[in-house]
């Protein structure tokens, strides 16, 4: 059925799916040093929260393996070098985080762990962070099921799919579980300017799913909303703060305002890695800004003038009153979600 | 101060900056046929709803010279060949019914009237709608020049600006009085996807007034309106309903609900030749539908998977409530529109 692996990993050495190359080719990159995994991320060969949390645990082997030795001070080093690489993806400092405590652990209980048992540790703790993102998603998918009705047609942003995680996909694994249940079900998917992950990405996994499957310029979107077209729009994450308050793809605000305008449910489908608690609200999310070529460059092809000012922002802020629902592995959230996500964590 | 001419007729030949190839060339190109008109105005050599009526006039000219006998009838099949080259568009169908009805007009007084007569009558008539174009945009832009203020920053989407017109442009006309009074302003593109007309296009023109622009893509303007960083949004329009609904690039609509949620003005700017008083409302206006090679493709590069479905609407029709005034070269109309629009053609 899938044709591609996101991400794969062997001792010391990540293979990404090359995603910039997509749909035209299908290009895997090594990653043997933890500035190739860093650089990875940064420029966006590997993408998608979840995926970008798995790669980074992978990394976080890799800089630990070229380490003569391996303290909790060195692995703190390394997490803050990957943390870097792209701001606002939570689920990146969660799994470098996770494998540090990890280690902190074990140090804490056996102080002269040697340096081979740490780095087993390390791989270990990330190959089940990789585990789990297949098994959350899958669950995900599930759950985000029930709320999608056979004859629906599903409005998604950007790519949440398989490509975005290590398997399935988050808003793609609630479609795919639905197509799996027999629903009949279309999709229509936002091309996702500045960097197309819809049209190259997303059609491209939809239509290997053999998901009825249309592209439209993000514009293009309100329209089909207001006039009764999409029956819901489910979409992934990239931070959800305590309060439900999403950061996901630019784009996805503007989704939400025209579905609160005519009352179509928006649904955020994530792994509990994507919630961060500790944040209130979406004011304590960092926004990540990228770089003017984005937008001036398509291709490699010049299509805006030469010396004009860019603002690309990578993504913006939903908030929790345009949200109808936030999927998850553990259950769907419903407002409040002060309370219900909290309450996923216990 | 300008540095291009969007077309220009010398009798027989119908000349046009071909807005396909900027910013990165200008180019002319000659159009000597019936055909030649049709074709530059379907594949958008020539865009923008005021520019694109002045093209068809010009084309009228250059389709009856080769007729032997310029009949009434003769003139009704020019227009219509004329009026399929873009459905949307009304300043289209004004500008050649305005023609037709000229020759109509004299043939009653003067049934008799020479070929050479009729011939020079229409050419009267199309210079006569171009130069109406020019005064019209000017008095526009004067207009909604009382509407900007010093320190604003406005966000425009498409290019309604002198590329659209004959000359000066309508909602970039607005900007360039302001400009031109002194006033303190800046201007958010939005890069109007599929085809790019604000980065292209706007941004190479404003850039070329010495107007401080910044050029985003289209799914970041809602949270600059959230945010309080836009005080106005100024568009043009291809048709405009007798109840003020307003067909314009697609992108609009949306535009237009992130302004109503966050109580930021949108304002159309266009001529009097983009109301039709004949549509009851929006519902009345033709939405055209675009090739899907507009989304697939950019430069010549295919950015979606080979066999993707498309759905690429030009256009969407924003609604009246929506909208906080119509700027024409007669006024400004507000609300209700079905009262104030008609009061202008009087």
């Amino acid at each position: 059925m899938k044709s591609f692996q996101t991400l794969r990993y062997e001792s010391g050495k990540l293979t990404l799916l090359d995603q910039r190359e997509l749909p035209g080719k299908t290009v895997y990159m090594d990653c043997y040093t933890l500035e190739d995994v860093y650089t990875a991320i940064r420029d966006m060969v590997v993408r998608g929260a979840p995926a970008i949390g798995a790669a980074a645990a992978f990394g976080m082997h890799i800089g630990a393996m070229s380490e003569k030795s391996v303290s909790y001070a060195t692995l703190l080093h390394i997490k803050g070098r990957l943390d870097e690489s792209r701001p606002t993806a939570v689920n990146l400092s969660w799994a470098t985080a996770r494998v540090v405590d990890a280690v902190k652990k074990a140090l804490t209980d056996h102080p002269d762990l040697a340096r081979s048992s740490i780095l087993n540790l390390i791989e270990i703790e990330a190959q089940a962070i990789y585990n789990e993102d297949v098994v959350a998603c899958k669950a995900i998918g599930d759950h985000g099921s029930t709320l999608i009705h056979s004859g629906d047609t599903i409005l998604t942003h950007c790519n949440a799919g398989a490509l975005a995680t290590c398997e399935y996909g988050t808003a793609l694994g609630v479609i795919r579980s639905a197509h799996a249940a027999g629903k009949d079900i279309r999709v229509f998917a936002d091309e996702t300017r500045p960097r197309l992950q819809g049209a190259r990405l997303t059609a491209w996994e939809l239509m290997g799913a053999g998901i009825p499957t249309t592209l439209i310029p993000d514009s293009v979107a309100a329209t089909l909303i207001r006039d009764g077209k999409v029956q819901c729009i489910v979409v992934g994450a990239d931070c959800i703060a305590r309060n439900g308050d999403t950061a996901n793809k630019i784009g996805t605000f503007m989704l939400s305002i025209a579905a609160k305008m005519y009352d179509v449910p928006l649904y955020i489908a994530a792994p509990l890695s994507t919630i961060d608690l500790s944040r209130a609200s979406g004011e304590e999310i960092e926004i990540e800004t990228r770089d003017a070529s984005e937008v001036t460059h398509i291709g490699g092809v010049r299509i805006a003038p030469e010396g004009v000012e860019v603002y690309n922002p990578a993504f913006d802020v939903t908030p929790h009153t345009h949200i109808a629902a936030i999927i998850t592995e553990k259950g769907i959230a419903r407002p409040p979600y002060s309370k219900s996500l909290p309450a996923l964590f216990k």
